[in-house]
């Protein structure tokens, strides 16, 4: 691998150039992105140099998408190469099976499953994907061995299975927490942390979630479900000493998802 | 204000006595509790004295009662004293009510909105109530002059109220994370600093909730029914346009929640 076209230079773009090179990338690091965008990716030092993108895939090993998925789906409607062709959007099934579609080159879906509340390559962190799972939808060794160079934590997933794990994992939490703060409109009076803690994710910019809910909405409205009936089984029972082990089978699952 | 005993010397009953210190309190701080939280008191150096229940309420100005709910009501049930008695129970009518009817010394409900992930005197702290809203169900001018002085916001509301706004602000809170954490055992594989940040509540222990939910229950399954309602409409629209209304309202409510 001796050269990487980063297509949308902002948080995850950047910080996987800031990670390779990092991890001892010696080669060349293209960014293709708005005017904008590649004046503030120069001044952070990410990239080498800034190309439009036929010829940046032209001149690359490594097509890398990090731009919003709807984009991502452009993109590899443009995209003419022989070059490794991945993306980082944050689901899967829909950018897979547009680039199975399209067969043009090799596609390998990802997911690196890591952000931060602000964006923009301005965030940008060499080690925002260290301890992180980084999901990948088929096999792909050379690349594979970076991922494990930037210090993430591999996983391959069929993309229609991450994108059912990430409807529970991350896009019911933002519906949850999205809910609640709507719940809670006018009660701040007494608000504590536990509050604050969980409306959070509220405070997350709906332009990311267009495409989220547009391209996974059958395993989100199955998560949904899944959540409110054990929410009513729990209403039914929140008073009644059953309460203490659905505490305990909780925290135990807290735990789990701290890797503790 | 001479003498201030505090029943049950925990993280709330340890922090309140070294925020009186702070705020120049020049008074004897009397402890009642277990021998070995009044051995951690002591070497804390939260307490003066140590004396039994009867004795300390002879001897104070105010009584100050940080136990669990079912404890604080016992205590009531025992104590008798013309000091002024307040309480720092996370729910307030069933407390106000049994004081109430005890017809004992003067009583004002408190609820300091505040807390740590540990407890006990160990974690004891004199800015715990700093920034943060401490109910009183009454006016009671003189504690009000020393809860201003540990830096709480005072906040005045009838038992009741209180009790439904915390339904709403902490105790839906916590069964919104005890239920997510329930629905994704087995799903930590991809999870990411969402599905952590949801279900951090979850690790709470379910000994101080058996008292709340029992002393709380029609507030809360009125809170978890509102909430239930608006999950459902939200379901029903999170792949329309108006979703990103629903988005803005919720993150407006987030901020006010962070008094932004």
């Amino acid at each position: 691998m001796n050269t990487v076209a980063i297509a949308g230079v902002g948080l995850i773009g950047g910080s996987f150039a800031l990670a390779l090179r990092k991890a001892g990338f010696q080669g060349r690091i293209i960014g293709v992105s708005s005017p904008a965008a590649i004046d503030k990716a120069f001044s952070r030092g990410v990239i080498d140099e800034a190309l439009p993108l036929a010829e940046a895939a032209a001149a690359a090993d490594l097509v890398y998408l990090s731009q919003p998925i709807s984009q991502i789906i452009e993109t590899l409607k443009r995209l003419d190469t022989d070059a490794l062709i991945t993306d980082a959007g944050s689901t899967k099934a829909v950018i897979c099976e547009t680039a199975r579609k399209l067969k043009r080159g090799r596609f390998v879906g990802g997911h690196p499953m890591a952000g931060k509340e602000s964006r923009g390559v301005e965030q940008a962190d060499a080690d925002l994907f260290r301890g992180r799972p980084y999901v990948l939808t088929s096999r792909e060794p050379e690349f594979e061995s970076w991922i494990e160079r930037i210090g993430a934590r591999l996983v391959i997933l069929d993309p229609v299975d991450h994108d059912r794990q990430v409807a529970f994992v991350s896009h019911l939490p933002q519906l949850l927490s999205t809910t609640l703060a709507s719940v809670l409109a006018g009660k701040e009076q007494v608000a504590g942390p536990a509050a604050a803690d969980l409306t959070r994710l509220a405070l997350s910019p709906y332009d990311i979630w267009r495409d989220i809910f547009a391209t996974n909405a059958g395993p989100i409205d199955a998560a949904l479900g899944a959540f409110i009936g054990k929410l009513e089984e729990l209403r039914t029972q929140f008073r009644s000493p059953e309460m203490e082990k659905a505490f305990m089978k909780a925290a135990a699952s807290a735990r789990a998802l701290r890797g503790k």
